[in-house]
């Protein structure tokens, strides 16, 4: 993480700014953990709402966190006044995840002017275990 | 679609009792409205609720459409008793998702014993037009 | 396919300028078929040096062909002098690919003045009888 | 790496003699390098036969190769036996990439019965530096 420079000071308010104004993370009951050049991490603990058919937590509400982690790694090392968007991701779900919540890590895998490359991962975190259950790969681009 | 024949007689009704076991469809607002062997669609209306930081659809919302949809197409294919989940997807966003409300229409491509293929889409509606933003390809499995 | 016009009166001759001089495509044998806006295919007959292990086509050779006609498919659209170049790109391989030879068609989906989105397939042909094989979605970049 | 276990003690001999029936590999000018439980890189020479239109490695060759290290990797913690086929990638390049010659080192993240999940990346390596060029992200499956 701390290989990235960034030339937005302020990047850790432009985050939280734009955070809370996702309708979506506060329904989904998100909330923003960690905030670095490079690196975001996003939190949500389980609720029924979130539930696909079998009671565990739904493809797409892993997905939300973790495309908003993604997004906002990538938004970190984008100049101030910058816009980043999703222009596509690929997931992974190698558990179904269920727990008390679970964490969603987005970390730059290569920053570009237009461009930025992302990793992404859930786990959740039962009794205090964490199990990796989704990896991401997105890229984002900054307008 | 009509090229799709299913050994469950009672697909319909298989899709109908799953779907609304979703907590996460009851969530989002989001209703099944065509299930057909090989096809499903869902609709899912605008709210302030579902928005990313510029007001428009969060790519998350979008996205757990379209995987119900193409889970569920699917799902129309398997045998009786079988279930769905997903090994993965990527989504490409061509256009932000505002409008009244979206369309994700999921379809099999390739159908399989284990592993199903699946192209989706989905559509905004604004004053009665429809414009794609988003297309996703997702492999699910049977179990 | 006829729905996309482009600004580049001379996309024929941009796109067989290019083709012939990626060396790979010669190493697989595979020739430029159709050029028109937004679309491109290429062809690609079996040899034993195009293998993997069980003797079909390597996903890698038939994901290159795509990969190119992708590609290709998106420069059509782009500008007199663009360069285009390939952002990422996902495959699902729907059956393995064998015949007497393959077909690779690029189609663009979505064009845009940075980034084009293409959906791909690859069909073999065996004794007049074609299967669809590979399914790419992909992203372009012009610059 | 060393996290992994195998059944098949036999698996550098299993994995060898399947890479040695890849005819693409051989016209690739490409060569195993390690194999371990969990892991396995394949080293590709720079030729002119290999590039696309700029003089870069072709984004097909640098697929090809990680695409064999990813599905090697499954392979060598699948039961003595098994056959690997490749369900699907997703690959972002991240750079153009050239050099002397370029690694692609292949990862399972989760190993599983039927579906292993594995990542890739591909290194240029210039005058001995290597860069990060490709990243892939694969679903494997056994039978």
């Amino acid at each position: 993480m701390s290989d990235f420079r960034t030339a937005n000071t302020d990047f850790v308010q432009t985050v939280r700014d734009s955070f809370y104004k996702q309708g979506l993370m506060r329904l989904l009951g998100a909330t923003l953990e960690v905030v670095e050049p490079g690196y975001v991490s996003i939190r949500m603990p389980f609720s029924e709402s979130l539930t696909q058919q079998h009671g565990y937590f739904h493809a797409g509400t892993v997905t939300s966190i973790v495309d908003s982690a993604c997004g906002y790694a990538a938004l970190t090392l984008m100049p101030a006044g910058a816009e980043v968007l999703t222009v596509e991701f690929k997931v992974n779900f190698m558990a179904p995840a269920s727990g008390e919540y679970v964490i969603a890590h987005g970390r730059v895998l290569k920053p570009g002017r237009t461009i930025t490359v992302c990793m992404g991962e859930v786990l959740e975190v039962k009794d205090g275990v964490e199990k990796p259950c989704v990896t991401m790969l997105a890229t984002m681009i900054s307008r």
